[in-house]
């Protein structure tokens, strides 16, 4: 591959974060094959593959995208607004957010990622596979764009009305768009994110038996 | 941390496969805290981090998740196993979970991944949020676990009954389990994968655009 790729692993995980400011520097199109190729190297149920990935360029379409994300946002965005007047660390999600919906368009690039299939919550019993055939592709390519200095950012709201979707980008009924990532080059820079504890957020063998409640991983015994 | 996590991060995903053939060498805990640690790096929606982790060790608990495992098992098998006499290339992901399935309660450890939730696929508008505030983390346990050459499988089979994985893993309501990885060491090695060309499964603006058609990510120019 053209691109460098070879960030150590934790060093890619432990900056990687949302990045919602982006220049309008393009992308190139061997850059975003690449990404998507890492992305195919993730495990997938009985390796069946059952994704499809659409880079977006056109203007057109990415407007039509927009639109659905501006709507569905205008109907999350009260509730949130009420939590984020109370904590300043949602604050700035929620305000990152709010930029990201009104600049949507403005993203070089984005990859819109599909489930070969024509539903994927059903059957039930396997909507956690088919989802899970797809996701795993996914943070491979946000990690993979996070190693080139790439910003991404996760978003399900442009996909929301499936049947809108499916128009917009041509998908047919044996195909269910899922989640799409927006690309471009930061206005600022990669960092840390903010976490509770691990200790906080696991238990041994029945959640809630909790031997490591409170300890950050360093404080952990090797 | 104890551990070394700094693998480049494309050797991670393209030897990054699911080993279900492990050893009876155990694994510790804080190297288990450690990839759980790297896993709540993902990103996720909001940062609300609805996720919560349970690390089974205890056999009677393994016993029952292979045994929910199982049932499921025999229930996808049989057209599975037609599919695999026609095909060489599934039928050493078929046999490998044949063999996954029936030495289920030998991984040393696996790591259960609940959404903070009631309920996945609901509202049916936030499923694919839901879902991607959990699978982020999970692959980035799989290629932290393969960093550090520990084996892991995806599994969503020993969860379909989600009523009866609550009962077994002591889960309130108000959270779901949703997905698992076995781990354990490698009786082998890791090593690529197989996967279709890049340029097979990406279209441009449009599903079906696909101006990279049979090309593999290294034919296409930079």
């Amino acid at each position: 591959m053209k691109h460098d790729f070879s960030m150590s692993l934790d060093q890619a995980m432990t900056t990687q974060r949302a990045i919602r400011r982006v220049t309008d520097e393009p992308i190139e199109d061997a850059l975003l094959l690449e990404i998507i190729h890492l992305g195919t190297k993730a495990p997938n149920s009985m390796n069946a593959q059952k994704w499809e990935f659409i880079i977006v360029r056109d203007e057109t379409v990415k407007q039509q995208l927009g639109k659905m994300n501006s709507g569905m946002w205008k109907l999350a965005r009260p509730s949130l607004a009420k939590k984020a007047e109370k904590d300043p660390g949602f604050a700035k999600v929620f305000k990152a957010t709010d930029w990201g919906v009104e600049h949507f368009v403005d993203y070089p690039a984005m990859i819109v990622a599909c489930y070969k299939g024509g539903r994927l919550g059903w059957p039930v019993l396997q909507a956690a596979s088919n989802y899970g055939s797809v996701f795993p592709a996914i943070q491979n390519m946000m990690l993979a764009a996070r190693a080139v200095g790439l910003g991404t950012n996760l978003a399900t709201m442009p996909l929301w009305n499936n049947r809108k979707a499916r128009k917009i980008l041509g998908v047919p009924a044996s195909h269910t768009p899922c989640v799409m990532i927006t690309l471009g080059w930061p206005q600022g820079g990669y960092g840390p994110t903010t976490r509770k504890p691990v200790g906080d957020v696991v238990s041994l063998d029945r959640y809630g038996n909790r031997p490591w409640q409170g300890k950050e991983v360093d404080e952990i015994g090797g």
